[in-house]
């Protein structure tokens, strides 16, 4: 099965989009723009969403849940929000069917036309907005810690799957607080909460930095984001935290009586990650045999192959697999016993590898006679044959190895493809024939941003956190600049 | 805080609808229809969902996701099924809004009109089974056991939180089975989980039954149900399951390939159940004084209240709750130490009572000399001194007993409100003076039913499964039947 996969280097985009449908994670429904995600992709997401969730949590948030639609008018409340987010988006404007006159099916009832016209949410701070202004009256309600498990949509034209479509699935943490610096605070927080699942889960190495004024969410005063670097070179946004200031607290009205009794706006923040993830996760470290899935994501950790010609063989290579899996559950690995007997060892090899399972062990009469196992680590490919007393430790062993090693690969990739440039001839020759992140200095100015992305498609992912002050000269202007920032094409 | 609840003798509905509110649970949005489930709310359906989710996977199903989004003509493919949820549903005919001609706000773009209207989802059969079209070719194909957590919009008119409002969140399992015989097992096995949920978790008696054909779900064969009594009297069905037959598979031409070669449609289920179930918890066991929960679905178990004048005593006490805190979340209980020093005893315990946390612990200078604390449940309100030293398991046998008692007592009022009749002079007294259920033969029409519903406002809940043949007349028509049916006044 893996042999059918498009390779990265044949095409890249291809592979991409191969691999997300013969691994069984998601596909392009019949309703426009929108993917149904399948049984094996939504597992790994639902092992994203615990994680995340969890770390939300001991982080002092909640889980709530707000309305799906939002009235056309509390978009228009807050100027560049509406900018960002009314223009494509999808409009209910009826609420009732009728039978169509022709007897043959059912049409729009115009009388049935709704006074205000309702959006489908493509983000809830204005929903959300508008209830804290019923929820917060003083300080002693502040701060509020809301998180939301949501669907949301935004009008793409161009889909692709988990990367960007019209429907998808998300978190939004959305939080009100009585100072600025509270909300500064829980928005760096937060950012870190990002990078930290980023690396240590998806063993993705993510920059975290602030978001360019042009690159900034609508209606935020800072965006801050992590950026991970896939294989082809292309960056990926895989988090942003928002600092919104009171913009939202003044486009609702949303005020809090201090301590001094002193009436003021109240801070807020919101942050998000979604089913994008699922992209980078794949893209990051996939190959051309299939997905390669770090263990701490992987909705099965081991497959157990067993390599029999007889039922006799077949039924002790199953009792002695049923001993093994019952000792790797212990450890809490998760393990299936492929069983079936309609397909040969070799199918199966593949059809695992393709779906990412991290360790396969693979059980023949011989070992049975020798006490082994041959283990297959699906990150290196490698094979080395193991004691069936020892395996759960082992491979409990080899599957921390693993998440390391696939971090470690995707960050020496990042660092092979991290390039310092100082002109503007090195920046387009690197975007041209490397990719990658380029860190280069910038004027600052939005012209010489917009110059640069119309040259050479990169824009500007973000102003490293830890960019060190270092004196230097716009790459495009030559005016001065005071650090690198980071450039790329990105997804 | 409790004093403020209007009682349930002198108005239910009120009271119901005080309670959510004031416990913190819901409220309405200003979005039409829409409510914003508050995170205690939440957090008690999430206990829900993680229950539910575990009993579903170890029933062999896997969560999948499906677009939000329906296209028209899908609705219309099933002649029932457009019916019964086409009728009130949210319709989106756009994907752009523009700034108006005004400059003030933004209106619809009609030149972004869609082609063919989408509707929000009332539920997934239609693009559901238009997934399985592609997915299922032969036999080995199936069974597909999938649920969706998912939110969907019906339009209602005339909303109450929980019970009844435009969006509500939801899982939806939807299978495809081989074998009509198959797919009845899976409907029924579903009904049994749900019954089982009801019982051990929400502590809530339920009766499992089918529905009449004037009440089955629109597009099924048989539509089976679970139904709980609430404290006045009404009946509220808390979960379905639906045997579609072939007719989905028909609408969308899914067929499969047998061992045998020959083609034929694949079966159909699908069950689901709401937050309606945040409204059949609240109704079935809360009084005046607030919710009661049983602790299996209680975010907190045990609420810690310190009794102190100065502050070395709270200091003191705070050094012991934190010992006793550490202990009880030794046994999987969940702790919540009240050390706010703007409120009063008195006051913290009305709040808590409000909120349904199961056992109360109060701890004063007096408890600390003699190593004792006065533990109060908050289903019967009795209160007890226990031993400090002991107290953890004590708690948990409590918390085991107020389960179970918070289950007795609801049966035992369903007993009492239980009536079986013979006549319609009988059933008609029964439905005005004492309400409940109502066991009554009936001639099996439809024109009986309607007739019944319009005299007295019951109806037929289910046939119950357990019900015996008994030979009878129905209460209403006269002719013969062979067994009674559940009727009631229902949310």
């Amino acid at each position: 099965m893996g042999k059918e996969l498009t390779s990265r280097s044949e095409d890249y985009s291809q592979w991409y989009n191969e691999l997300v449908k013969k691994a069984d994670l998601a596909e392009h429904s019949e309703v426009r723009g929108c993917m149904v995600i399948k049984p094996y992709g939504y597992s790994i997401w639902e092992k994203m969403q615990q994680t995340l969730d969890k770390m939300f949590k001991d982080t002092g948030h909640v889980n709530a849940y707000f309305p799906l639609f939002i009235p056309k008018s509390y978009l228009a409340k807050e100027a560049s929000h509406v900018e960002g987010f009314a223009k494509e988006c999808a409009i209910v404007t009826h609420y009732r069917l009728k039978n169509s006159e022709d007897g043959k099916g059912v049409v729009v009832d115009p009388e049935a036309k709704l006074e205000e016209e309702l959006i489908v949410r493509p983000t809830s701070e204005t929903v959300i907005w508008n209830s804290y202004k019923k929820w917060i009256q003083s300080y002693r309600d502040l701060p509020i810690l809301i998180n939301q498990w949501a669907n949301v949509v935004r009008w793409e034209m161009r889909t692709r799957l988990f990367l960007r479509t019209a429907e998808f699935l998300w978190q939004e943490g959305h939080t009100a607080h009585s100072t600025a610096d509270e909300a500064v605070k829980e928005t760096l927080q937060m950012l870190d909460v990002y990078a930290d699942f980023a690396e240590r889960h998806m063993a993705l190495p993510v920059v975290k930095g602030k978001k360019s004024e042009g690159e900034k969410f609508p209606g935020a005063i800072d965006t801050y984001c992590i950026e991970g670097l896939m294989q082809d070179g292309k960056a990926l946004q895989a988090g942003t935290s928002h600092f919104l200031g009171q913009n939202f607290a003044k486009a609702f009205d949303v005020q809090f009586a201090g301590k001094d009794g002193k009436l003021d706006y109240v801070w807020g923040t919101s942050w998000g990650v979604s089913t994008r993830l699922m992209g980078a996760l794949i893209m990051a470290h996939s190959d051309d045999d299939g997905l390669v899935l770090p263990p701490k994501l992987a909705p099965i950790h081991v497959v157990i192959v067993p390599i029999f010609k007889t039922d006799e063989e077949f039924e002790k290579i199953s009792a002695k697999v049923n001993e093994i899996s019952a000792e790797l559950r212990k450890h809490n690995i998760t393990v299936k016993f492929d069983n079936r007997d309609t397909h040969k060892p070799g199918f199966k090899f593949a059809e695992w590898e393709l779906k990412g399972v991290p360790v396969r062990l693979a059980i023949g009469p011989r070992d049975l006679e020798n006490g082994t196992v041959e283990v297959a680590r699906r990150d290196t490919k490698e094979k080395k044959v193991m004691n069936m007393e020892t395996v759960a430790v082992d491979v409990l062993v080899l599957l921390d190895e693993i998440q390391k090693n696939i971090h470690q690969k995707a960050l020496k990739l990042r660092e092979e493809m991290t390039t310092r440039v100082d002109n503007f001839d090195d920046f387009k020759k690197v975007m041209e024939e490397k990719g990658g992140f380029v860190l280069a200095h910038w004027d600052g100015t939005k012209e010489t941003e917009a110059a640069i992305k119309e040259a050479t498609k990169a824009t500007i992912r973000c102003i490293p956190l830890d960019a060190p002050d270092e004196t230097g000269t716009c790459v495009y202007s030559g005016k001065p600049s005071s650090k690198r920032v980071l450039f790329a094409q990105a997804y």
